[in-house]
């Protein structure tokens, strides 16, 4: 799957992965009204909702980017009704051919982080039969509790053929709390860097360059960002916090290896909310969707720009 | 929430909650069978499967203990249908009066930790109604993020009288990969500590000496439990590892403040599986709620004894 994100990214010339993080805020008015028209003002009203939103928006951007990464704590929310949109928003996106991150930043003990990576990216026996869960490409995974909370990730990954990226510093304004605290020396997130490197050394599939074994980095910690980069080579990183967050086109440089690749980055609020900012406006709340298309193309040209200086 | 937990241990004189983790190896055959022969083998049937495994432990023991701990993990991997049935298990558990820890390890950015506290602990809004999600009393919190990710929750239990247990200090083997690495001279799990005391200061309700914000300490680390017990006196500490993870009660012992309280001890597989030691084989697959209810009778027992030296 690390093979297809990167040949998608190629293709389509844009290191982009669109968060699709619905929040009841961001969804127009009129989509709001036909959902609660149809179900009431309930937990199935906002999750019919948020999947007609997240539909809209599918639809209007799936020839621009590689992947989508639906952020499951926005469905969660609405209770079971929500995560319904959610996997029906994880099987659509793959009817569109996109690759699709789901952003579940998990990870427990190892027989429970097992359920989680059978439950979202591998198959769970039932009697004679086995079937998937929520079925994503990828998932995030949180590394505190260490590899054998981690490694039932990567075997899933490795039989499925699917990937993961785990968090290693994240993109809010209090991960330096412990993520940079020094540890024997040096800060947390770089001997997390290690382990990463580590768990993905035997996760090269193919002729590729790159392990299914990524990493979370905040577009908000360029620093940080190029310390990590040169750590951990072979690792792709995932990089939120562009856009709404802070981050900037020029501070994504250091993220990106000398092959142009081992990076991508997400935009949720900045391209699926679009339509609420002063520059999009003009696209109103009826074609939401386009202002998202819009704000697409305006930030692969911004990558794009940044990564030629 | 923290002060009913209380009064439910000393009442029960049981400083134990259950953890219902259903991992199908545990549910006997003729639940399987009966729930296949309605639903297939399906995750229906799967489901179904579980949700009248812990109805049938819950039925057993609920007079006994104070509190049950599900593990989402174990109803996720069976997709939505296992999610219904977390949801059908949190409030059945709630009608028979015990208090219910979502072991769900959520922690993320400020925005999305708050969607997660609002499904799991709050209300969620939509349009002017207002509804719960999932509506467990207390959940567990991975720290990672640092405190904008763990304050959405507290704020949320503030509103709700409900209440946190942070990850300190974990059960598993590999724990100590990061939590045990000396930060600046101290270890990890020593400054998530602090901070769970810096977070659980405002949370003190009413005439209690306990805070709503607690911690996850594994006793499977008796030492680092006696430190962090002595650097979080206000502070409840959740207590996993317990009896098939390898801890024992003489272990726990230094978990517990001189009132008797401050701890509470978790089993999982050692009481819903215990029809399947030979200790308790006796019971057969028909009797294994009655096998688990014996099973809890004598960890209350192994506890107290622990206490009295």
């Amino acid at each position: 799957m690390i093979n297809k994100l990167i040949a998608k990214i190629q293709k389509t010339n844009a290191p982009i992965v669109v968060g699709l993080d619905p929040m009841m805020k961001y969804v127009p008015q009129w989509i709001q009204d036909k959902a609660f028209a149809e179900y009431g003002e309930t937990l199935e009203g906002a999750a019919e909702a948020i999947w007609q939103y997240n539909k809209g928006i599918v639809d209007a951007i799936y020839d621009l980017v590689p992947a989508v990464k639906p952020q499951i704590a926005m469905y969660e929310q609405f209770g079971i009704p929500g995560l319904i949109a959610f996997k029906k928003t994880v099987d659509y996106c793959k009817e569109k051919e996109l690759v699709v991150i789901g952003d579940i930043k998990r990870g427990d003990i190892g027989s429970t982080s097992e359920a989680y990576a059978v439950g979202h990216l591998g198959k769970v026996s039932v009697g004679s039969n086995s079937f998937y869960g929520f079925d994503e490409d990828f998932v995030t995974v949180n590394p505190y509790l260490g590899s054998d909370g981690v490694t039932p990730f990567t075997k899933v990954c490795k039989e499925e053929g699917k990937g993961i990226f785990v968090l290693v510093k994240t993109s809010n304004p209090s991960s330096g709390e412990f993520q940079d605290r020094a540890l024997d020396g040096r800060p947390l997130y770089e001997l997390v860097g290690e382990k990463v490197k580590e768990w993905g050394a035997d996760c090269m599939p193919g002729e590729g360059n790159y392990s299914y074994v990524g990493a979370v980095v905040g577009a908000t910690y360029p620093e940080q960002g190029k310390i990590l980069r040169e750590l951990m080579p072979n690792t792709f990183i995932l990089v939120p916090g562009y856009g709404a967050q802070g981050g900037k086109g020029a501070d994504l440089v250091h993220f990106f290896n000398e092959d142009g690749l081992g990076a991508i980055i997400n935009s949720s609020r900045g391209i699926i909310a679009a339509y609420q900012q002063e520059k999009y406006a003009r696209f109103g709340e009826q074609a939401y969707a386009e202002a998202s298309r819009a704000a697409v193309i305006d930030m692969r040209e911004d990558i794009a720009q940044a990564l030629q200086k």
